[in-house]
């Protein structure tokens, strides 16, 4: 099997994972930081590990600034319901995930979102988004990359012209934690929401939520024992405390942990030539097939490893389908839950369907995939008709 | 070592705990319902065979009312955030923890709060209960049993109480499920927090919410990517997915369908008659100790396998610390998340030493902690003042 639906969530993982899972849950099985005895500091040990590896990573100078959470949805939750009150203005770009637009919707007429429209390469416009700007703005809220078309936003650029009006600005790095690299203070970061389970390469049931000191205002999200300060009526305000409440998944930090190892050990750089490796010939391999379409941008500093596509006269959920089925791929055709993406693109009716590659993935999948796509082109895929999208 | 801390998470787990975890990590790894490929329909399998075991053990007529949640407290928080409005009035307990304590005291001014306070066993008393009822009464929050003393609340009566008032009744099952029958139809429960990994045996990072019928109304907590209905600008209106945003912790909600497995296997009286043998043989063996001094009710009828104590003249953070250190015995000592409950039974200044068991325990290590106990009651332990007390 071949598995192009990175952007979902990278398997295989490294071996490392599952064994710092299995020791967490058979060693050192205990609730972290709910009690004094040595199997509970065992497991308070191995998250906060995990907490200090990603600050690591991410630039953070205090790893309590290092949230952990369910997953990027939820950490864009409590960053996006944690800021907002009655009468903010919010603004967001048309290359979102639901994980954002989800919520700026639900706060509903209690705010005034602003989407900036991105071209068709799904870039932002930086004039315009300056231009948005006004004084009851309370935050930015971008992607770092798209999940459809794999476009890189100038996070950089949006950092200095965010912080210079003195606003906040909250990164949503689902396709790019331990993919890019990403320095939260050089990017002038105020709030950036991971998922554990993609590029960081942990289980699923974890995600990250990096608290900037300019963001200390953020409410609690999730209130209730947390292990320290009982007595306290409200939540007490120590971090990371403050934000994590109830039982930590340690087992699944523990693997976390293993994961940004891993990340760490190989290198980034190291990672993202491979996979740009990848992304960039099975681009100019597609190319070379009659009716096959990209969408967003294809070059590659500019690009994570995701390429969204259809072939003309194709039917891409059922194109999905029969990759699935007939050749062992797996893949993502749909709307990506980034509807705002595909109408940016003018991809919302047809769809597409989506590789997203891993650094577990190999040139030779590339080349076996290039040759089913050639192969299905020229065949009947009525069969599969809607087969392969869950939208 | 001896693990008495089971009310803080359960340990050690069944072994086919770590071979679901195992089997969903490595073999279908994928994420779930949101691709049409087969690796995610694998995984969605699995997570939906997990919804199906859970809805069967607590009598669900419809497994799609089985939200996968983080953990309790995310569940509690989901259902106290998710049904209250402005100008609400909610009843509890004096006997919770702050998992539901901490939610209600940060709604604020918004809403008004009714504890009603409980006798020194822990116990509420029902016809106070029926009086704090009133118009703008919108639900009741109550814990199944405490998690210092074990006293399991009359939720049958309180929930035909509930009921017949037409409000809505959330029960916190941290203690309970998995110990406890629970049967959501039967005890006219409308919403039920349960953690997956203390009494249900998975690993940590699992949580359930039931929403039932009558809950319909409830805001959804999460917003975000539900991988069905993308299209939609706001959160679908279908279940689950209204309430489950975000890729699911598929790796351990499969771990939490083996725990769950297990429970329905040996059978929840099974489990229930050695975690009554185990409690009251410690009881009756500690109430010949000089100076022992349990809190809460004895009678097993109306006790969780929970025993809260302290040893007349011993700093009760020091005999944790001393148990662990020199007898290699994990329990829990302080304030246990609940300073409400220890205030209710008068214990908010000494605190309590915890013990509690599950399934895995022994009657031998019952035994020679007695010994223990007896053998500390003599010993100078000033060196561990305040070390086995994470409050």
């Amino acid at each position: 099997m071949i598995y192009f639906d990175n952007a979902a969530t990278t398997w295989p993982k490294p071996p490392e994972v599952l064994d710092a899972m299995r020791y967490c849950l058979e060693e050192a099985g205990a609730n972290p930081g709910r009690s004094g005895h040595k199997l509970s500091l065992v497991a308070g040990k191995l998250v906060d590990r995990t907490r200090q590896a990603i600050a690591d990573l991410f630039n953070i100078s205090d790893p309590d600034r290092v949230i952990f959470t369910l997953n990027a949805t939820d950490s864009l939750n409590m960053a996006i319901q944690g800021i907002t009150e009655a009468g903010d203005h919010i603004i967001t770009s048309s290359m979102e995930h639901n994980s954002v637009t989800r919520p700026l919707h639900c706060l509903g007429n209690n705010i005034e979102v602003t989407k900036i429209p991105c071209n068709q390469q799904g870039l932002i416009n930086m004039e315009e988004l300056s231009r948005a700007i006004r004084s009851n703005t309370k935050a930015i809220v971008i992607t770092h990359a798209s999940n459809v078309t794999g476009t890189i936003m100038p996070i950089k650029l949006i950092g200095e012209l965010v912080r210079e009006a003195g606003k906040i600005l909250i990164v949503d790095a689902a396709q790019t934690a331990g993919i890019l690299d990403i320095d939260v203070e050089g990017m002038k970061i105020d709030l950036l929401a991971m998922p554990g389970h993609k590029g960081l390469m942990g289980p699923t049931g974890t995600g990250v939520l990096y608290v900037g000191e300019r963001a200390a205002f953020l409410k609690p999200f999730r209130m209730g024992g947390t292990g320290s300060k009982s007595a306290v009526a409200g939540q007490p305000d120590i971090l990371p405390e403050k934000y994590e409440s109830g039982t930590l998944n340690a087992v699944g930090i523990a693997g976390l942990g293993a994961g940004v190892d891993f990340i760490k050990k190989t290198g980034l750089q190291r990672i993202r030539e491979h996979e740009n490796r990848l992304t960039k010939a099975f681009i100019e391999g597609a190319s070379k097939i009659q009716g096959w379409k990209m969408y967003g941008t294809s070059k590659d500093e500019v690009k994570a490893p995701v390429v969204s596509f259809l072939i003309e006269g194709k039917d891409t959920a059922a194109l999905g389908g029969a990759l699935d089925k007939w050749h062992d791929i797996a893949c993502r055709a749909g709307l990506h839950c980034a509807p705002d993406a595909h109408r940016t693109i003018g991809t919302f009716e047809t769809k597409l369907v989506r590789f997203s590659f891993s650094y577990f993935n190999k040139i030779e999948e590339v080349d076996y995939a290039l040759k089913c796509l050639s192969d299905l082109k020229e065949r009947d895929l009525s069969e599969f008709k809607g087969a392969g999208c869950s939208c």
